[in-house]
């Protein structure tokens, strides 16, 4: 019942975004994901999902080779595995990781972002051997269905003309009452009742309206604005004043644990963040000058659903919220995020997902969501299963590409509509 | 492979105990102890063990009620439970538990060191089910056998005259020469190497001595001294003073983080707790004031195997070390701090233990000290057997007592010797 892995399989794909927009630039066409499979001697095999720039494939191939003989149980050894794999420093700028908008790249990040599928793949491999879901694995659900908010963006209707890319019907969003309709969309097709707003786009009134718009068409529902950090501290402090009334909670408004320590002390607005507290080293120095109320985590760059665990405690323990941030990501990792949400008492917040921006998926069955929840699988595993035709195509996608898409760069993405895009020097407002 | 519960069965026993002096008393002749066992569906028996004063008891007969029919593996769910659990409020005095040195008593505390028991007895339970080690449902083992400190305690040949007693041949150790000869023993029975005296018994000069004495006997062996915050601030900055260059660490030399963050921020010699960090509300202070660099976690009162290692987690999140404190305990906690001990990576000092104090056990077989380590077991749950026979003497005992010694009462057990005395106000010296 404890299986040793024989096999692990790392697939890159390519997966259509439409064209959010961010304070950075806007999402690629197609974005790269890396898909990891862990086969264990008794035929088992478990999947996986990260990030999939080359800095992650790199890291992911030689770790992977020395899965190869060990128990699908042993998940405190794949940190051990970790340290063992070399960085490039040339990965680790200390600058702001571009695309993905999660705080300053380190080698501890990127080795946990890879670790995260490793994991991943382990537990769903593991519950699948032993018949039991992964939140068993993690210690029990303490609820059946997990919530999650409807994640606004700014967007346009289609990537600009002459690139490659899937279409979808959402139309533009560039203006409050593009985001009010987006909202109503989101609330009808998937029942959400919480809205979060990515900012960061517009000057901040044009983003403050948006947010009074919600409100009005929505109230008493929870709103969030998330402007990616892109504000001075005295900015963040008056987008506070304006509309903290009518925001749950304010996200990353400045850059950094000490400006955020500057707004936090300076306003009762919650201010919550997936950029100044990212990995656990981080999470003294914000804690202790109380910067941040509630830590929006990412099993994907914490390094898994125990670490995500782990996390949940440590933010109780210290009076922190929790709830939990989302990148561009497919169905593997949203019955993985679920599990995981399912089991910490503590969180107290709908969870964030670009799921529903996802037309394509490699799962046989797409995740559902039901008055805005995701029902927690009880099936062995995550409860999910690859699809490998799918799986074929999106890698397909991969091999064909002359790699421009294969690392993802928003800033990039923009140029090809405004070649004269700079990625905006921060605080930008 | 994941069966639910049955039936509950509550043992409480008495159990030989040496007379080993703390700053509060002596240790009874008996100690009281409560034996958990958890039978599942399928008919396999998880067990557990916690304190066994009838406060405990009291909480753990409606817990144990509430555990028929749940799922073994939701251990999660075992806290929820647990504030389901009336706690009558004269348990709660707010002091300094007596017997216990471990910190002020509160509800939260009480509960938790019951849940332990069971949550420890659901793991073994689990573990039994699908054939699986304790270690490997808390992720794994990092190494494969646990280092334990020989437990040095002054101490009379025998309890008082006319007590009914079981006898030792350790004989009595109330000086410098008997402390070595005591760690003399111990190393050469059990292979210990780390030597940790419990002091606040007699003046700080005299326990100076002790440890002076251990230091000229056993060069380069780490020692502790502990006097379970008997002394005053300036007493400790004393002790580290004179002493601090030959000590591994200070445990809670003075009583509260206030008291010991004021003996932190002057002296450089690190302090160890298990009295002003004993549960998750009492970190964010210790932590955030630097009181504290050794947290001396108990699996016991900090809820359980799976608390243990979250706490071990923020810990090293902080910056803070950790290690293993112990009350009088049998071999079913003993395999227990092991396999927890086992799985933590940030463990760089040895575990305390009173299991060599021990002459009884409810095991088949006793766990065996190597080089002053035990082996982790990998047999299915803890690797351990309850001994019925054995169980059933000490229940016995339990239940022929009149009441005297149900409660443990170590300021009690010293006034046999000494009717005058009363447990000494803190700061003591």
């Amino acid at each position: 019942m404890n299986p040793r892995i024989t096999d692990v399989r790392l697939t890159p794909i390519l997966v259509a975004d439409p064209p959010l927009l961010n304070t950075q630039g806007v999402h690629q066409p197609y974005t790269p994901r890396l898909i990891v499979e862990v086969e264990t001697a008794d035929g088992v095999t478990g999947v996986g999902e990260t990030y999939g720039d080359s800095k992650y494939l790199e890291l992911a191939r030689p770790f992977a080779e020395k899965l190869h003989g060990r128990q699908v149980s042993d998940l405190n050894g794949l940190f051990a595995i970790a340290d063992e794999v070399a960085v490039d420093s040339s990965r680790i700028s200390g600058q702001v990781d571009v695309g993905g908008l999660r705080g300053v790249q380190t080698a501890d990040k990127l080795r946990l972002s890879v670790v995260s599928a490793f994991e991943v793949a382990c537990l769903d491999a593991l519950g699948k051997a032993l018949g039991l879901p992964v939140h068993t694995l993690l210690g029990g659900k303490v609820r059946d269905a997990v919530e999650y908010s409807a994640y606004l963006f700014y967007r346009w209707a289609g990537h600009p003309e002459g690139v490659p890319a899937e279409q979808d019907d959402w139309g533009a969003a560039v203006d409050p009452a593009g985001i009010v309709e987006q909202a109503r969309r989101f609330k009808e097709r998937y029942g959400f009742t919480s809205f979060k707003l990515k900012g960061g786009v517009f000057p901040p009134d044009e983003e403050i309206a948006a947010v009074r718009a919600l409100a009005e068409a929505f109230p008493g529902h929870p709103l969030r604005l998330d402007p990616n950090g892109a504000w001075s501290v005295e900015t963040s402090l008056k987008v506070a004043d304006e509309i903290g009334g009518i925001l749950e909670y304010l996200e990353d408004p400045a850059l950094g644990t000490p400006a955020m320590a500057e707004v936090a002390a300076r306003t009762d607005v919650p201010l919550a963040t997936n950029m100044c507290v990212t990995n656990f080293a981080e999470i003294k120095e914000a804690f202790t000058r109380d910067a941040v109320q509630v830590v929006l985590s990412d099993h994907h760059y914490w390094g898994g659903l125990r670490n995500t665990r782990q996390l949940a405690e440590i933010c109780r323990t210290f009076g922190v919220g929790i709830s939990m941030h989302s990148n561009t990501h497919l169905g593997i990792s949203l019955a993985a995020m679920t599990h995981v949400a399912s089991t910490v008492p503590n969180l107290h917040h709908a969870c964030d997902s670009h799921y529903p921006w996802q037309s394509e998926d490699v799962l046989t069955e797409r995740l559902a969501f039901d008055d805005g929840k995701v029902t927690v699988p009880d099936a062995p595993g995550l409860g999910v299963e690859l699809d490998r035709d799918k799986l074929r195509v999106l890698h397909r996608r991969w091999l064909d590409d002359d790699g421009a898409l294969r690392e993802r760069d928003d800033a990039a993405a923009m140029r090809i509509a405004d070649p004269d895009w700079v990625t905006p020097a921060v605080p930008r407002w």
